[in-house]
Formats: C-alpha cells, sequence, structure tokens
C-alpha cells in the first residue's frame, strides 16, 4: 500500500517546535513509514537566515494561513499562552484538521471545551506531551486502566521545582541559589512564578485527574502550595525524622469525591518518589488490578517534550492512513464530585519563626508532637490532622506575638 | 452507535485466566463500553462444581472446539507451554480469530512465525502479558520510540529472582530460606528452574529486543547466568564496595551489534534499579530523545498480568467495532546481527573458594582489583574486562588446586 504523505502545520519554533523538527529529520524507518512531513511553520519573526535553515520548510508569521491552509492535515500547536491558541486551535478543528499540542495551560482550562469541538468535527486533539514531558502517562492511563480502577495518582509534575529542592536537599542550597542555577541551566525561566507557586503542576494534575477519574474538575478545586517558603533548615529537620520534602501534585478518589493537592510534601526517605532527582518528572499510579505502577523520565526538555508530540502524531497518522476517525483521547466524563477540603487528613510539618515557643504554648493552640528547635525557628512534626484545623492553626497563629508562621506542609 | 458484542474464548482458567474472568466482570464504565464477554472457556478437568461458578460461560475440556468455534471472535491462551498453546493458537489465527496471550515462552520463540500467520489472516496478535506483568512496556516500546532510537533496555525482568535476592540483600537469608520463602508466597514453582537459571527473563528480554531494536535474535545469542550461586557474603562484599546485586536481563545496540545478557549484577546503591524490591519488575529504556526512562510494578500475578490481557482486548475491541484490521503489534524485523561475545566488556566481580589463594596467584592468573578475604572465600573487583579473558579465568581457574571459582558476574 503506498500511503500519501501527511502535511504537518507547525505552530512556533521554540524549544518544542524545534525539537520536533529535529525528531523528523532524524532517518528512522518506523517513522518514516508513516510519512509526516512539516512543510509549514508559523513564527513571530521570519528572516532570511531563519528561513534558510529550513529549506524544504515555509516559515510564515500568518498562523491563521496554516490552520485554515487545505493542503495541512495535522496542525501542531508549539506556541503556548491560553488566547491566540485558544483561537488557532480552534479554528484548525473547525476547519478539519487534527491537533497536536503541548500546551499544558489551555488544555488544563479549556480541554473539554476543545475535546467537544474536535469529536464534532471528527477528528483527533491529542496532547501527550503537555503532562509530563516524555513520560507517556495520558497513553498509559488511556490503555491499561479502562478496566482498573485508580484510587490515587501522585506525581513530581514540575522539573523546576524539583530540581531547586534537589539542590537544597543535597548540597543545602539556599532557595535563591537554588533556583538561579536552575535557571542557568535552562530549566527555569527569568519569570518562574508559574513553577514555583504550583500553577503549572496544577494544570497538569487537572489532565491527569481528567485521564485517571474521568472529571474535569477546576483550578479552585485544588489545594495549591508552592516551594518558595522552603529553607535549608526544612530539609534538615525533615531528614532527621526519616523523611525528604518533594514537590508533588496527588489527586485521590476518596468515598467523599476528589482530593486535589499540589505542594511540597515530607516523603518517607524509602519511598520511590524520594528517588526523583533533578528535574525528572515522575508518577506513581494506584489502583485496584496493577496495585502499584510507577513512572520516571524528563518532564521538559526540546527532545523529550517532542518525542510525545511525535508519539501522538504516529496514532493520528496510522487512523488517517486507515481512513479511521482518532478515538477521543479522553472518553469518558462525569461530572466532578469534589470532598470538602476540610476532611482532608494527613500529619503536618509545621515550620515557626520565633525559638522561644514553648512546647506548652504550641499545646495551647493545639499543635502537639515531634518538636526541633534551634536558629531562630521551631519545627513540628504532627499526627494526622484535618485541613480544616490547619487553617484554623494558620489563623490563631498570627495573633501571638513573637511567632511568625513559615509554612504547614502535609506528609504522605 | 450500537456495538455488537465481541465473545472471546479463554484457554486455560488458572492464576491468569480466572484474573481475567475477574476483571471482566467488574462493572467498569470504559470497559463495558466495549462489550467484551467471555462465553467459553478451555480447561482440563471440568466438575459441575466447577461450572457452578460460572453460570454465563461455558466449560469444555475440547479447547480445540473454541478455536474454531465460527461464535468466538478473540481467544485469549492462558494454557502456557510451547506445544499445545503453539497449535491451538495457530488454528485460532488460521480460522480467522484475534489472539491474545500471556505466553513468553511461545512467543521468544515463535512469535515471528505467529506474528506472520496472524498478518496473512488479517488478525491481531498481541501479548503484552508476556513481558513484565502489568508494565505496559510493550505498547509504550511501540508508541513512543517509532522516532526515538534506543541504545539499550535494562530489566529486571524475572520477579522470583528479584524476591529471593531482595530476602538475601535485605534479611541475609540464605539462598534456600530465601527460595522456600518464594515457594511458600506463591511467587516461585515446585520447580523453580526456569526462573532461578534466567531462562524467564532470557524469554522476556528476547521479546523486548524485538520491540526495542526490531531485531529477532535466539536464545542462544544471550549470555545466561542464573542466581543459584549466590551466597549472602557476596551481598556483605557487594555492599561494602557500594554495589547491589540485581537480577538484570540487558540488551544493547553496539556498534558490533546486539549484547544480550541476563545475569545478577553488581548495580551501584544509587542506581534506580537497586531500589526495585520484592517480587517487582522494572524496565529502564535508554534513547536518544529522551534520554531515560523506567517504569516499576508488578510482574506477576493474576490481576496485574489480566489487566496487560485487559488492554490488548481494548485494542483489539477498537478495531474489531471500527472494522479495521489491527496493527502489527512489532511493525519491523531487520535481521539480527549479533555482536561477539568476545567484546562485551565490564568489570566483574568473582567469588573464589579457598581463602588462603594470594594476590600475587591471583594476579598470575591474570585476576586483579580490589580485594577481600574472609570465611573461607576471596572476591575480587576487577576493572573492566572482556568476556573472552573471564572464559579463561574459568578455564584457568579449574587447573589450580584448592580453588574452587563459586562465580564471575557483571558489573552494571
Ligand atoms: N519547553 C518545554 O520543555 C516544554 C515542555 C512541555 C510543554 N511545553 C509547552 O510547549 C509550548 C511551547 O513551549 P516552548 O518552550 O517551545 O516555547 P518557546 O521556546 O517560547 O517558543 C514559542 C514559539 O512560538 C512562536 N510564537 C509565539 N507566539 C506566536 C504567534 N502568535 N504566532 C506564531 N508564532 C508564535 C515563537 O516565535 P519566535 O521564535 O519568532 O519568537 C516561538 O518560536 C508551551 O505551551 C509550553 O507550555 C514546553
Ligand atoms: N502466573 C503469572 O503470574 C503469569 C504472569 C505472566 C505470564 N504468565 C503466563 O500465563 C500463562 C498461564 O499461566 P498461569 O500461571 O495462569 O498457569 P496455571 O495457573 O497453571 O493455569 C493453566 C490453566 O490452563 C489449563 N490447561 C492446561 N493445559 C490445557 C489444555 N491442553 N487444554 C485446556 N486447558 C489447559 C489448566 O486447566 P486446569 O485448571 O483444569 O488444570 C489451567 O486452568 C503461561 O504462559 C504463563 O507463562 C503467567
Amino acid at each position: 500500500m503506498i500511503m500519501d504523505t501527511i502535511n504537518i502545520g507547525l505552530l512556533g519554533l521554540g524549544t518544542v517546535g524545534s525539537g520536533l523538527v529535529e525528531i523528523l529529520r532524524q532517518p528512522q524507518p518506523r517513522l518514516a513509514a508513516r510519512r509526516l512531513k512539516v512543510t509549514r511553520i508559523a513564527v513571530r519573526t521570519v528572516t532570511p537566515e531563519r528561513q534558510a535553515q529550513y529549506p524544504d520548510i515555509a516559515l510564515t508569521t500568518n498562523s491563521t494561513s496554516i490552520v485554515t491552509d487545505p493542503n495541512i492535515k495535522v496542525v501542531v500547536e508549539a506556541i503556548g499562552g491560553r488566547t491566540a491558541a485558544k483561537e488557532l486551535i480552534t479554528t484548525a478543528l473547525t476547519f478539519g484538521k487534527h491537533v497536536v499540542t503541548a500546551n499544558k495551560d489551555l488544555i488544563a482550562t479549556d480541554g473539554a471545551e476543545l475535546s467537544q469541538i474536535a469529536a464534532a468535527h471528527h477528528v483527533g486533539l491529542y496532547y501527550e506531551a503537555a503532562v509530563m514531558g516524555a513520560i507517556p502517562v495520558l497513553r498509559t492511563l488511556r490503555n491499561a486502566y479502562a478496566g482498573d480502577p485508580i484510587s490515587r495518582i501522585t506525581g513530581i509534575a514540575n522539573g523546576t521545582s524539583n530540581f531547586i529542592l534537589t539542590q537544597m536537599i543535597a548540597h543545602g542550597a539556599s532557595y535563591d541559589d537554588a533556583l538561579s542555577l536552575a535557571q542557568s541551566k535552562g530549566f527555569a525561566e527569568a519569570n518562574p512564578a508559574n513553577d514555583v507557586d504550583g500553577l503549572d503542576a496544577t494544570y497538569k494534575l487537572l489532565i491527569l485527574t481528567r485521564f485517571a477519574f474521568g472529571m474535569s474538575p477546576t483550578i479552585d478545586d485544588v489545594s495549591i502550595q508552592g516551594i518558595t517558603t522552603l529553607q535549608p533548615q526544612d530539609f534538615v529537620a525533615a531528614s532527621i525524622w526519616g523523611y525528604a520534602i518533594k514537590p508533588l501534585a496527588v489527586s485521590e478518589l476518596t468515598p467523599d469525591g476528589l482530593c486535589m493537592r499540589v505542594a511540597p510534601h515530607l516523603v518517607p526517605l524509602a519511598h520511590p518518589l524520594a528517588a526523583v532527582r533533578d528535574e525528572n518528572n515522575a508518577v506513581l499510579i494506584d489502583s485496584h488490578n496493577v496495585n502499584r505502577l510507577s513512572m520516571v523520565g524528563p518532564g521538559a526538555g526540546a527532545l523529550p517534550t517532542a518525542n510525545s508530540i511525535v508519539a501522538d502524531l504516529l496514532d493520528l497518522a496510522d487512523n488517517i492512513h486507515d481512513g479511521n476517525t482518532p478515538e477521543r483521547f479522553v472518553d469518558t466524563d462525569t461530572p466532578a464530585v469534589v470532598a470538602d477540603a476540610a476532611h482532608r487528613v494527613s500529619p503536618r510539618f509545621v515550620g515557626i519563626r520565633g525559638d522561644d515557643v514553648t512546647r506548652e504554648q504550641l499545646a495551647a493552640l493545639g499543635i502537639s508532637g515531634r518538636v526541633q528547635r534551634g536558629r531562630g525557628r521551631v519545627t513540628v512534626l504532627t499526627g494526622p490532622v484535618t485541613d480544616s484545623a490547619v487553617a484554623q492553626w494558620r489563623q490563631v497563629l498570627t495573633t501571638v506575638p513573637g511567632l511568625e508562621l513559615i509554612h504547614i506542609l502535609p506528609v504522605l
């Protein structure tokens, strides 16, 4: 059977876009058999020098002309951001083009809507690259868990945060030094807010939740805590008690509904996630049949991310060549039931500035457990308490003179 | 769209077969949507009591009647063994039925032939469950690596061996005690030879090699070493030098061709595979784009194994409902090029009985490196040497009176 070439229009030629072009240029027989070809690329700035690097691809600044081009079968969106990307993807789908995107922000917030547009036009909308870069977690959830009820997804979903915490835990670096190093290595952007404040991990958690539990909750349903309050003393205190501190994203199905949390967690040193270092991502899937499956790999970077785009393209290509409508990427969408946050229970790690606070003072506030003190701070490892107890502690601690709450972290 | 029910004929109702029936009985909406139904099961012995447990499924001892039954669309083979299973699968494929099997022995040796029969009859032959139980490694290799050249696959592919070595490393158990415990927990069979001698891991390595490198080498191309020579002293000596000992299966593409080895390896304590304990399996995929992806999960057991059969059934069901011929499970088969074993280089861990052998005596035999001695044995950690040097050591060591070679293990 002679297959037609599948023309791809690429939007964006930054880290991810240029990684994709690089992979498609490598002579790989299994890939070549699918006859995928990038014919046009949209960027913000076209120069003769830039165009000269891509002799067989037409660069343009007119991205609309790509998503409406009758010769383009598949659009890959690698621009980022929500507004322009949403418009372009919507137009592409409406014009009957399959779409692959790495845009977690957009898919986390508008994924359900875009999926419906794709289904209405009988085209595929795939986004494996949007969650945990090279780790094929979305396809695994789709293919291997249809008959296996999942109880919990636990991930290290933000490579920047994991890199920073690894520097702090392994080398005693300060938060600022670790952040600078991450920036100089290209693991953190000049404005790292989305990464260190937990928003990036939250987007990924929302998409994972859709695949694992068939529900589409919103950002407001997630309890979000960043890593910016962490100090080297926290890692020392945690390790004395047998814990590492890792940036986790957790989605759990409890009898009351979904519990979702993004926060630096205390993780027992022997736990598999404690060993996931540097900029790596990881996911742990707990379920009835499989019990526990874990996957670890690079969560970002040009080639790892583009490789997941290639997996999506392959899936589309097989369907296009067979003349089929691609399967929906997520095939269930039941109304989200979110548990009352007040019911979430776990032990807590409480950091307080002011080392003359006594155990009795803490007990009077309802905070008890194992205590370490020194260098101007008190650290407490409590027993299991609810989120509503924690909210009360936060309030009451602001009223005690000479004390300053640094943070309250959950324990896995 | 109303979908037709897909009738499944199941061969075998042991650990794996009954796991499959159990999963299909659970009310899972995504699974139910595929309308998969086991209508007949073949076993060796049918009794009224056994039949009564399956009111809506007909048990029979006549397996041929199932693989030729015009009402059966998909056959799941969960009998094991090579002869009867091969005949039944061949007949099923020839009668136009899709086949799913967990039979690694058969697929490792006759997989290429059976795949051709399947292709000739336009049906699917899938066997995710045959390699590493619940870990979706075959589909991941197929879907995520079409454009990513793999350099090496490193696996813990035999759960029985990993369980035994974990007992020896963590609790100082003797080999025999560890084996008895594995047997009493159901992780090892009464005759554990296939597991502890490395044959089971070799079968899996051959299948992994086909998916990773598109080549089908044979058993004779693999250097195989079992775990039966290991003693508690080995784990002590290794850990003093900073290593764990893990039962690995390694397939590597070198400039000279494939290098395949199944053996207990010394693995640095900080290596991710060193932390994979008990009956778990694990795989590490090294490649150009992704760099390194690892997956860890249960390698055997009723529900984990049957869950992978369900993933295969899902893939088939989507194709059957769409009226497509399922994709071939492996889509390349280039002639196997195997590197000359003499060229394989790694440091070695040499165990010798007889503690009065001197460093000079060893050096005269060409064996040098770091030495530990005590309790009637000498252990040497050498620098990198070739397999042919090791073969020479084996020979020459038999000629020295008062010495007895225990084993020579590779270092990862
Ligand atoms: N970087 C990663 O490792 C990674 C990992 C996973 C997911 N992602 C996601 O992948 C997407 C792209 O990320 P990236 O790191 O590749 O971004 P990037 O390096 O900043 O590249 C963005 C590209 O888009 C082009 N562009 C921006 N606005 C455009 C517009 N309106 N029309 C046409 N072209 C436009 C830019 O053109 P110029 O080159 O002319 O400026 C640039 O080539 C984002 O959604 C991101 O979240 C990235
Ligand atoms: N067990 C695991 O965890 C695991 C994991 C991965 C792969 N596998 C593979 O899965 C396959 C099955 O393993 P298993 O552990 O389920 O085996 P098992 O527990 O020994 O069950 C074998 C079943 O096959 C039936 N059987 C045997 N010969 C038959 C024949 N000629 N005709 C009809 N039925 C026959 C037996 O019937 P009776 O019940 O009447 O004796 C029994 O129900 C093997 O290929 C194995 O390598 C197993």
